[in-house]
């Protein structure tokens, strides 16, 4: 907004004092009704509020969290922070809080954002998403004693249980076990895993939870495991005919996979072969899995988010919290996902089976 | 950020006066050097830092954009505002603005959160999504005199040509009548349009855009492109079922749609009938199209966020314009989409026609 009338503006149109408008204001039982009166309609007329600006000052806090915003990915799973952004919007305006967007080309370009928003006390707390091993933006913070919460886990452990660095995180290991447990129930034991290439946190942390889930059923060395999986960028097309290729030699009967962009690679591979029996889990479950059907790991975002603001906040607070304040020894949350069983997973099965499966 | 040195502290470390340390700040050439140099170690040492919130209060300023953020919807095309923030937080960076998000439950409390962010003065401008026929948002902030921009053009028409409201939006006309010329050079002339349920502003001037392409070509009246058009709500199941419906009684040989949720749909039951020559085009060149090969009507969404800005802050300003600054008659772009082809069309068409068509 452009111009605001001031207290002053107040005062000589009502003609009276500086002081009795702030009266009328803070202290309105010590003005005479009919200044007040007089005031009052002055202060409706011009439209004067006192100035956000200044309350500010007063207040030294912002309720304002920020958090980055990239260029958008063309990917089916980006819309997966998205959701969490949504989320966070809606549970920080339930406390009285706002959500300020920000962006940067690469990790130096974010430290120097962080550091604007340092200096310029817009902000009271920092949200990063997409945390990584080593990633410099936490100690960074922890050092410039800007309270921040992390949506992904200090994946070098360094920080792990340090109490400066408030974090939540989907178990991804859990989600991957479960959805490898429902099949294995269903008495599928050739499960391959369509995963991303080694060497990512997440994706590793996911296949974690397949080998687990399979060893808890069949004895199998590390290099069988490798056999059953497979490992493609994280792209549709890619997924596609890497599963093409899979699917004449007979290796596996199922597929659980690190991300619904892959399943759904998977998903159209399968449908072209005509192996209509042949499940796929996805993980994240976007709007794409359910528009087609597909059994995905549901991230749980909204409890994320919730989560995420009672690290910053505290249970149903609504004032940002300092590391000192803070009175967890690890504050931190692991969100365990939940498999939501579609078509892709559950009719193919059940057909197999020639029975209707109940439960998950 | 809970507590910042202030001007004082400098001062009294220093040993200097609140002048010196401001002439430090703002005219170093008057202070001497060795002082200079004490008041500055001592700046650093404590991380003092004008204040953010004072220099607002002096400039009037925020440098900040509001954008109602929702609840996030599970439809395919409902990322079209995601990608449309990503754009605008992007490019307002770019100009030195930051986005704030708030949220509403409904046009009453949007209002009521308009309100709250007028007082408060904690933006500059603000930006409207999905407007509609008698969207009371546009009078109340016209009257209120706040600055913003819409995406979205005013249905009624009633503000159309009005310089205080501002506006982009997308020319769903032309881009649905192009992909509609798109097949019919192609010698398709059976030609179905997949809409929503009439009434919707969108929808209908869509829909128009259909109309159009089909008789420049044929001779066909209302009744008889009726005939050609099937109305769902915007879901996959629901277009997949009624294009299973559609597909035996071959009325058409093609369907041009006014989503890519329908039209995936629309692809789904294509497939599923065997029918791999029959084109399918969506709208909104959605990750999904892209996943799946789909045909679809891109809205250049970078473009309208760039026109967006133009529109608040003038050609590569970076301060929000008032009404009164807006030099345009009518301060409004209309951006036309983009045909993007894929196989949902293309191929479709080229084994058809038995030849590789080239261009669009």
């Amino acid at each position: 907004m452009a111009r605001f009338p001031t207290i002053e503006d107040v005062a000589r149109e009502a003609s009276v004092s500086r002081q009795t408008v702030s009266n009328v204001l803070n202290a309105p039982e010590v003005v005479r009704e009919e200044t007040r009166d007089r005031v009052r309609d002055v202060i409706d007329r011009l439209g004067y509020h006192p100035h956000a600006a200044a309350r500010r000052l007063r207040s030294q806090y912002s309720s304002t969290i920020a958090i980055r915003l990239d260029p958008i990915t063309n990917g089916i799973s980006g819309s997966i922070l998205d959701r969490f952004l949504h989320s966070l919007t809606a549970r920080a305006a339930e406390r009285g809080m706002r959500v300020l967007l920000f962006t940067a080309t690469d990790s130096d370009d974010e430290l120097r954002q962080l550091r604007a928003l340092r200096d310029s006390a817009d902000v009271d707390a920092v949200v990063l998403t997409s945390t990584f091993t080593g990633d410099p933006r936490i100690p960074w913070l922890i050092d410039a004693g800007m309270p921040f919460v992390s949506f992904g886990r200090p994946w070098g452990e360094e920080h792990d249980e340090s109490p400066d660095h408030r974090w939540v995180d989907v178990d991804g290991f859990t989600g991957v076990r479960d959805a490898t447990r429902h099949l294995l129930r269903r008495g599928i034991r050739r499960i391959g895993f369509l995963g991303w290439p080694a060497g990512s946190d997440t994706g590793d942390d996911r296949r974690r939870g397949w080998a687990t889930a399979m060893r808890e059923q069949i004895d199998l060395t590390d290099d069988e495991l490798e056999l059953l999986t497979v490992r493609v960028e994280e792209s549709v097309p890619h997924a596609r005919m890497a599963v093409e290729k899979l699917l004449p030699l007979r290796l596996v009967d199922a597929l659980v996979c690190v991300s619904d962009s892959v399943a759904l690679g998977a998903m159209m591979a399968v449908a072209e072969a005509g192996r209509r029996r042949f499940p796929v889990i996805g993980f994240d479950n976007t709007p794409v899995a359910q528009a087609v059907g597909m059994s995905s790991v549901d991230q749980r975002i909204d409890e994320i988010a919730v989560a995420a603001l009672d690290l910053l906040l505290g249970e149903n607070g609504r004032r940002v919290l300092t590391s000192d304040e803070v009175t967890e020894r690890t504050p931190h949350r692991l969100v365990a996902p939940q498999l939501i069983v579609r078509r892709s997973s559950h009719l193919a099965v059940a057909e197999e089976a020639g029975r209707d499966p109940g439960g998950n």
